[in-house]
């Protein structure tokens, strides 16, 4: 080894450097920032109400059972839970998960199965990088999940677009698309769609797995709000149904904290080995202390009771908002009534571009994200997302009644 | 909203459904599984003796101030940090750390300098994505770190390797490979370099870091060992040198806990750009609970005593692996003797090959990495990386006798 200089020299400022355009891969350069952001500084203005975000109720988070499961892990697996994990994610988590989707039926899931993922952002991620090249389709729904979109977007994707109705995706018309674009992937979300709120019937779902099965297309499930049902009977979910044809994404960010950042791919062993090997190249693996902490909390049911404390604050919530739109929107504007979820959907007559309303929403102090940017096609301008949960129900009423107020002065 | 049925329904089991290797995106579905997971396994079988791992010596995580810090972030900031955070990382912590660098002198950073990573690996694999296309070179000394490999190979892209010597990467040399190759990064990790141990010196880095700016191609100065010398003269970063030039990585994760995934890119703000929105696509954001850890952990100068228990236990395990391989390795078996980090490397003869003797090692009960998948070109057969920070003093002293003894049946 050669003998360094003895002392740290002074060092002269830098010259600067220039980054060009060409210095960069086109693919990233040209990402969008999610308008989700942009509007989202808006959220924490005084006096605004932010129906914009898609966060869950912070003073509902279960900071005291998170504290004692923090404190159990380092007193029993300290040493292990701060080393480096397996890319895969923790075997005691991964085994949990795999058993809570096998009781629900059709389905016999095991570890091997379950890849962990930080939040389910990466989980689209990863499976956009396990599958897609650059002008590969993406079939999905019109509208459909911003985060989905901004994920598969780098890696150069065109999408087939399926209308929507109250039933969820259309999956009745998806042949000749399908026929046309040979997608590589089925993208949708089931439960109480992010932004809609729909909820996509039993019929379309064993219809949508036949034709998958069909058209050999794996489906990806998103179901991040799955477990959040306010009214309504439970739906088997396209996993369930499904099989090995459907890759599912589950989270624990809405059901226990978005900010450790926990989430998983279930899918069929024979996918695991790349996302596996995916995962690795990308971040190795997954948080390990904050795995540990999510398996700790869900023990002796109180993953469980925590999701019924949810449900009932978020369920209160949901009829807030709809009760305020009833009394405060002119007849002119239609919504959706979801069965549960975060979040409702807005139709405004066909001439309304919602993005111009939102500078004189922003002067009454209310925000909400235009519908245009879940639409991969561009359309949607006459459509608003709202979201219900984290506001308490005071400010959802107040907020309606502001919105009221524009859409009554502009409509 | 349709009504759905009124009861879950009893769910037959799926029929199969077949992945063929054209469901995936070719780059992915080719990524090779990292040989040194491969060996690892092999590491926890009981009297094995590893020197193959990269990890840190879990006795000396500091298991009970991570307690604390846990505590006290949920005491103080509970809701915020299990909420959502920004793309770019938790801002006090991003403020540390770029007042951490300035204080090194040659740059002034702030913390729109820079973002948080979940882990160095993903570091490397946000750097691929912003910067990489297809059949792009790289720029890389021979040796180079594996986990940089496996991140850009991803992207499709070629190796220009430069010899080393015990002085680093022999800069002297890449006026014509850069001017053949056109590469888009130089990517280097110039501290205690994993695999060699070797660092680059102050003239050497001097001298890139005016090749970077002559031909305009940035530098990725990967530097998770700095902070861990047990002997020499401390050399200026190449950050520090080359400022706006220079994207440097940064991790907790040798100074603290791997098991967090808590690490950093300090650059250029013309960069942070892309980098963030690569972020945001790509995961949202790092673990927010446990970057409050982290920051929490880092105050009241908690970090520098703890790197002071690091390096005193690490220095005399470095002493001792030198000491048994003087005593126990035969004269035609050459290695480095590094001033810090974690790994030396071994050069046998020349004819020699290395992973040929990883199976005899295996039945000794000692295990290595040969060198050969550090290699971009799939050169040094006669290599070998051995690790000196996860085993305690009296197993580095067995396993180097274990090896040395296999080395003078078969030398």
């Amino acid at each position: 080894m050669a003998t360094m200089n003895e002392t740290m020299p002074t060092l002269a400022p830098p010259a600067p450097f220039e980054f060009k355009e060409s210095h960069f891969s086109p693919a990233a350069y040209n990402l969008e920032s999610s308008i989700l952001r942009d509007i989202l500084k808006y959220s924490n203005q005084p006096g605004v109400i932010s129906l914009a975000g898609g966060l869950p109720a912070p003073e509902l988070f279960p900071v005291e059972a998170i504290r004692e499961a923090c404190d159990r892990v380092l007193t029993r697996h300290g040493t292990q839970a701060l080393q480096y994990g397996l890319s895969a994610g923790y075997g005691p988590l991964r085994d949990w998960i795999a058993e809570r989707l096998t009781k629900q039926g059709g389905v016999h899931l095991t570890a091997d199965n379950i890849l962990i993922t930080a939040g389910s952002q990466q989980g689209l991620d990863i499976v956009g990088r396990a599958f897609l090249c650059k002008d590969d389709y993406v079939m999905c729904s019109r509208p459909t999940y911003l985060g989905a979109l901004q994920a598969f977007n780098y890696y150069g994707v065109k999408y087939a677009c399926i209308e929507m109705d109250e039933q969820g995706m259309k999956v009745e018309t998806i042949d000749p698309i399908v026929e046309k674009y040979h997608p590589k992937l089925i993208y949708t979300v089931p439960n109480f769609q992010n932004p809609t709120g729909i909820t996509m019937t039993l019929e379309r779902r064993r219809m949508l797995v036949e034709k998958a099965r069909k058209y050999s297309v794996p489906i990806v499930d998103d179901n991040p709000y799955g477990e959040l049902r306010y009214s309504g009977a439970p739906v088997p979910s396209i996993k369930n149904l499904g099989g090995q044809a459907v890759i599912q994404l589950g989270t624990f960010s809405k059901i226990v904290s978005p900010g450790l950042r926990i989430a998983w791919i279930a899918a069929s062993r024979q996918t695991m080995g790349v996302f596996t090997r995916v995962k690795q190249a990308t971040d190795l693996h997954t948080n390990n202390f904050a795995q540990y902490v999510i398996h700790e909390f869900v023990q002796d049911g109180r993953l469980e009771r925590h999701i019924e404390v949810l449900k009932r604050s978020y369920h209160e919530r949901r009829d807030a908002i709809l009760r305020a739109m009833s009394e405060f929107f002119p007849d002119t504007v239609k919504w959706t009534k979801p069965e549960g979820g975060l979040f409702l959907w807005i139709k405004l007559p066909e001439h309304v571009d919602a993005a111009k309303l939102l500078p004189q929403a922003i002067e009454e102090k209310v925000v909400f994200i235009p519908g245009q940017s879940f639409h991969a096609d561009g359309s949607g301008k006459n459509t608003m997302r709202l979201n219900f949960s984290q506001p308490p129900c005071e400010s959802l009423h107040e907020g309606i009644k502001r919105l009221g107020r524009l859409f009554s002065a502009v409509l």
